[in-house]
């Protein structure tokens, strides 16, 4: 994650100087062109081109601004999943610390399942991001396989479902009738979980906008290609000066501004690809598993 | 739906290509008669031309942005289409499975009464599916007619409601006095299905603003047709150079660009009707089919 | 409700034509001045007219998007009733059909009960539309107001509110004290008709930023009065040739673009008028009606 | 409030007529000094002119939209208000009427109690009007001081937090242990209402970017004072003609669109205030009382 | 905070002034430069430079925008704060005042364990405060280390979960098995607690599009260098006059308008930094803290 404004410009500059240069090498060869020529070969009335680039402005402008709407429901997605998760932790943690609400079962310590709780829901946490990664079928170490199979989960099916349901079963099947209520609170956690997911995915899978990213990507191009010509009786009243050489950082700039604005756009588009200005998944998840475990470690005090 | 920016270059260039031929057409007429009757004939002061483009930009943006927030809106319903029907099957299933919660009655083992529910969900999904594709009144397999007659789904009704409500009555019957929690917990699933439903079907029966978009075709059809009297003194400081043809390029790009953004706001203010741009409630509605199946998998364990 | 673009433009023209007609007969006058006093009188730089006129651009740019967001909170609220009353009568349905959840009295069977509150639910949708639609004292007909004073339905207070209160007090009646869940349920319905209500007549009574709605009308009206100065130097470079006429066109265009987005923006803003623009609450509750009696037809199957 | 296009005008012109008189002057002297100075002592390339006064033009847009936005979620906040209150008074009525909800103690009917807990909710919505009105200490009347020393509410603390406690207090008094869902459910409407004076007080308390407004009436200013520079050479062609005075009004009108649209955003930034553009507060919580009055006209029935 | 305009312009001040004293003295330089070069040596046609600047313009309008709903939603959040610990602390007080509800423990009297769940509460605000100012690990009194190690607080996690926590297990401890709603209800505030503490922790952690706002700062930086290119011309018309100069103010103001609103959308970016823009939580929660005390001061009456 780019967390301070010069890693920022690092990063800007790493996708603004493929364009920069880009630009200089064209503005270069039409100038030269335009030189070798003869003068003011180009004169295109600059009104309309200003209209043009302003109304690529525009457009560009209104997609940045969802890209970075996109981004920011994908950040808060990721900020719900910290919040439902660790008070659904102290939850289980509290609840199975009171005896009335869990029934009196030999299946062991209540303290154990608690545990057991918790550290499905932080392997819920890491496949989660897994499937954020595409890795939809990790190769799991032995001993998880084992604890997988304890509690039932299907590794053929979706994981992320087969952790949730099997969260859910374990907490219907431990509940005494008479904590009903505890019960509920924990399923409307459950539903919250699903919901998280379910917009996590749909962030995922839903491209932001191919067409009319392909639409700015087209006419930002064609702008840039055309800027020359709007700005080609750049040496009318040059008098043989040799200043005509400023049109070229003039040029170079707004293609550069145009295409690194459209660039970006693409990039807070995606915010669950592995880039620098994606959501810091991995990192939450961590954040969000050390939680689990402060509270994980709590529930030892439960078995005696 | 369209996943790569290359399928979107493909399906922009659909959409445009006939707009660009058709520019091309206008563009070369309007040219070939000012080089018949004369330089200079047409000449109108550009600033105004800009102001009227440049507002012509503004509403295109603003219009295409709220077309945007609609498509994303509807992408949103068939994701809490995914959310609740995931999560409504799982509570389902675990709901079932603890006896508990469920009558002593005659009616059959509790694992074909689950799965039952999870088979009408799948076609209630479906039927969503049918009536947002305006196939209201689909030819049942005599299996399903079968199935329904079960449930006493009158299919002379609206057959989505009918099925919410033949979901609703099994779950009100089924579930024991004790089990009211789990029963309401159930409930609340049944009223955000209604709300699915209703806003996908809000959006497929308002249509977006059907005025404003005769209003911005008219506004950049005119536009379009003044371009050449906005940009017709191209050739002033030409000097007899044959260089007017740049003014081809130039008009047919703006007029192509103004009317695809145009193309695309209907488009994507439209998201459920079958087009490339739509949302794919197919896929999704398929995806939720196969969730729901790993999960009535699961219910043939309950019967014994 | 406008549902096709052709509509459209066919309501477009009936809001546009006016301003077209005006706007003409206002450029024709100024033309035939300057043309009668001489050329070239008005003379102001156009640079401070198109700033001007990109400003006012602006302005109703953000102004339509603003009513336009008006106008769909508006639709979205008639479609949250829709939901909420389908959900509603759909409990009513089941909930009385269990007889656990029913208080045992000699009030008649139950189905009769259930098939009232459905009719008070309809009756409510009615007189909300009613009172949407400015009809605050209907004259009722004297069926229905036998069935009203049957439930203490005082018809000197608001109506509305008292079909709520009478819904509220029969369902607190009806319900056993086991069934209480079941009666929270629907509690919770009511308050959302009591949102949905709140939310409605708070469009309803709060117009639509009336200041602003007299700012833009009259910054547009002075524009266009002053459009014949920013483009007066028309004919500069006419030598002589008649082709001033072409300044008619476009400060007419001009003209009716702005005035005709302005008054859209009005429109917009008044989603509960009954203009061909504002939302369809008619066809809506009469669509909530239907699937109201496809329920009540059920409750007769409850009384056997 | 503002409730008609013409009320609009006048206050519109209230707050114009200043701006536009302090323009004229000042476009006068500014005249008056070129007149005497000798022709075309101001030129400054009206082009950047033009960028500086849409850059305001676009700020000033989104500031506006702002405001506005501001403005609405200040209305919405005192709709929530009548919603909540209304159906709250509604329960007050209905669970109490229920003889099963209420602990049969010696305190008196429970028409009484419905009654007074409805007067509390009256005394809660005007001290919170007067809170938002700055009127935080006011003299009770005799009668409601001794009503308010009945229930406990120290007036010396906050008095609106104070009738919170107290209506929580009395229902968590009265309702039998039997009555818990009935409880709960009113439990959430005091949240509610809790949610409501924070949403209010948050508004009223934080202003709305007045350093962003300090920076608008800055630019709007300095851009006012500049615009003679601009359009300086108005008379450039003009021919010695008199026509030099047509620059006052277009500098006139520009000067007071800004001057206007900048204090329109300030107005609407203030909601809570006492204008005629501010919420119409008084005019709702009247409403709302209005609506309690209704129903608890109907709790004397509950006495007998 | 800043509450009243005035202030806000001392601030703006502040920040404006060394913009406008750079942006003087690189005009100055130039100006310098051109006269002793010889005029108009500087020549880029200004369209291009206005599209410039008006792209720069749009992309600031919209990241303004962008900070400003980020502030307002980090006002939210602190507002939610104050909301749900008011109700939170209310219903403490209510629910503990009434002997059904509580367990009969020797744990000492209710209006004891009232009061220590209200400390907490507070505790529970000031470390918020605390972590949002980055001192995650403050030094605290001996009298409160002795106050959370009764509470099992470790204080080597994170304070704020441990305090959550041990709120959780405390109202898990003291409610009865026959007050589940009130138990449940208050569990609804934790929730809203670990939501309150994510959201803002979530704003706090992900700083605002670090990388646009390098571009932003970058690109403007760039437009101001070249505005002097832009405006070069500025006396070609001057005929020999000092009005020149005049050229600076111009130069200055447009320079110092951009810097700046690039400067407010970074600070208002940053709500939770401690700067005059940012919100004031330290205001609140005082605020809150004061809340929660007097309703401590009543829990000392549950004690007899």
């Amino acid at each position: 994650m780019i967390v301070t404004e010069s890693q920022g410009v690092k990063h800007l500059l790493k996708i603004a100087v493929p364009y920069l240069l880009f630009s200089c090498i064209y503005a270069g060869i039409i100038l030269g062109i335009e030189e070798f020529a003869g003068d003011q070969i180009y004169q295109i009335p600059t009104q309309i081109g200003s209209v043009f680039g302003l109304a690529i402005a525009f457009f560009l402008g209104f997609r940045m601004n969802s890209a970075y709407d996109r981004w920011w429901e994908a950040r808060k997605i990721f900020g719900e999943l910290t919040n439902n998760t660790r008070s659904f932790v102290t939850k289980i943690y509290v609840y199975y610390g009171n005896e009335n609400n869990v029934t009196n079962s030999s299946d062991g310590p209540t303290g154990q399942k608690a545990s057991d709780l918790i550290s499905l829901t932080i392997e819920y946490v890491r496949q989660l991001k897994r499937e954020m990664h595409n890795q939809k079928e990790p190769s799991f170490e032995e001993e998880t396989v084992a604890f997988f199979s304890k509690y039932g989960i299907n590794l053929k099916n979706k994981v992320s479902n087969e952790l949730l349901v099997a969260i859910t079963q374990i907490i219907e099947g431990d509940f005494s009738p008479k904590a009903g209520l505890e019960k509920n609170d924990l399923m409307q956690h459950m539903n919250r979980f699903y919901e998280i997911q379910g917009k996590a995915e749909r962030i995922k899978n839903t491209p932001f906008l191919m067409i009319y990213s392909a639409f700015t990507r087209i006419i930002v191009t064609v702008y840039i290609l055309l800027i020359p010509l709007f700005i080609g009786d750049i040496d009318l009243g040059g008098e043989k000066s040799n200043l005509e050489l400023l049109a070229i950082p003039i040029m170079v700039i707004i293609s550069t501004v145009f295409l690194t604005v459209n660039k970006l756009a693409n990039l807070f588009g995606e915010p669950f690809s592995e880039s620098a200005t994606s959501v810091s998944i991995d990192q939450i998840c961590q954040t969000i598993e050390n939680n689990c475990l402060e509270i994980k470690q709590k529930t030892i005090g439960l078995n005696s």
